[in-house]
């Protein structure tokens, strides 16, 4: 999908903003960071504020709208930096490629190109680490994820995990990014991607017998993104023990949790793998 | 056990100390902080300091030594406070009542009175908090814990609920502390318990049908502490959809990760229900 590179963060957000961009935002600004989006009525901003804090692994809560029904600028979380810094020239409507819309806890419309006429002066958006973020690391030290090999989306699953309840955000569970890898190399993909404790950091899970425990049937179905695939274009087998799942903590999970609370209202969510790009990079954050 | 009651948190530890103190601390102090106890040879911090960072609802870290070797002086990390507001005149080795011993990963002794000879300049004490701070602000909502009213120690479970993996620290699952309440007030509680972040907060689950998802089999067979008692005397029975088992994160979590992780060396940690008692109070943390 993504073939061509962009130089920047506010480059994708323009070229987003003026449907410029199709397809899903995986290494497109190599080392920017990028960030899921999810948009609640202001009422929900409390209990989800905690939902993070509790939650911070498939949660890491980088930053959220300045004040209620602010889609331009922003409030850091992240130690160090302004909102300012995080992402100027921002238009949260209009920033990602492609949106999701909720409504009363179900999912209404999918992919569409901005959440404009949607947006209300109740509204708080939050933005979430993503774990796009450490690929860079990991093609940088020759462990490329497949995906971005084959480009494609990354595989997203739910599992049966559960998050630590929060107010109204109770019976969610965490939603899991997988990239798959040779066993022998995991402990170093481990390695690379700890030092990320914002946008997912290392994984949750490994190997064939952690499907079972994610209560992931089937590897190659993904409930968002695209089927794995092999370099050599093959399907993923568990017969095959030289290969094996890697499942890391994923900012879908919000979109996840507001499903499964039944949040009343209207919700707006990036679409999985078309994230908000920001001003900053992995240096600015990480060190690593 | 606890009948009578100490006028500070320092008072219990110098009772401690001087082994005058027999029996748990829950409700010693009202009001005081009371501590979980992990204290690890020095290689195991950062990856145990990432543990906490990434699992902060079983595992709230409030302090640790202020250098590798100390069990006089905390360090902080508790915002606005520093360590020796924390606790001052402390002695780690002889503060907690009783203390359990590790040794490769395999508890080697139980309930001893103090760890003097065990520690070494090598060892890194932690400090995370505990369940029972917010059990005043319960009781003084007329919802006082059973187990206080009855006496007893909290009864704690192992649990099939996975932690997040931190570098050594893989397949740990959260210990939980069990107090029972009747169906209709279990939304009370969530909201009472809320606001203590750094004490676990609101419940992880609550209800009989809990137990299949945490992996508990007998309500009346804890893995620490006492039996859970109703005020009658009678034993928990899931037939009495009436009073429900309610279950937070408990601060005994980090002994079974070092038993799940196979620690080499010496580990050492307070007897679950014997806590180290803190200078500060609920109101010098939380905003209740």
């Amino acid at each position: 999908m993504a073939t061509g590179k962009m130089s920047t963060g506010a480059a994708v957000r323009l070229a987003a903003r003026k449907r410029d961009l199709v397809g899903v935002t995986s290494g497109l600004a190599p080392s920017f960071l990028q960030a899921n989006l999810i948009v609640l009525p202001s009422r929900y901003a409390i209990d989800f504020r905690l939902l993070c804090a509790r939650n911070p692994v498939p949660c890491p809560l980088l930053a959220e709208s300045s004040q209620i029904g602010s889609y331009h600028s922003l409030k850091s979380y992240i130690d160090g930096l302004t909102g300012d810094e995080i992402a100027s020239d921002l238009d949260i409507r209009h920033d990602a490629p492609r949106y999701m819309i909720y409504r009363d806890g179900q999912l209404a419309t999918s992919h569409v190109t901005d959440i404009a006429t949607e947006w209300t002066e109740d509204h708080v958006a939050f933005l979430i680490g993503c774990s796009y973020s450490f690929e860079t690391a990991l093609t940088n030290n020759s462990l490329p994820p497949r995906h971005t090999i084959m480009e494609r989306n990354v595989p997203m699953y739910r599992t049966n995990i559960q998050l630590c309840p929060a107010g109204v955000f109770t019976g969610s569970t965490f939603v899991v990014s997988m990239r798959p890898y040779k066993r022998a190399v995991v402990e170093r993909v481990r390695d690379i991607t700890r030092p990320f404790v914002t946008t997912h950091g290392e994984p949750i899970a490994w190997g064939w017998d952690a499907m079972e425990k994610l209560g992931i049937e089937d590897i190659n179905k993904p409930d968002w993104g695209d089927a794995p695939l092999e370099v050599n274009g093959q399907s993923l087998d568990s017969a095959n023990e030289d290969v094996v799942p890697v499942f890391w903590g994923c900012g879908v999970t919000p979109q996840e949790a507001v499903m499964r609370a039944g949040l009343k209202g209207t919700v707006l969510g990036h679409a999985p793998g078309h994230m908000i790009l920001l001003d900053i990079k992995d240096g600015d954050v990480f060190s690593v």
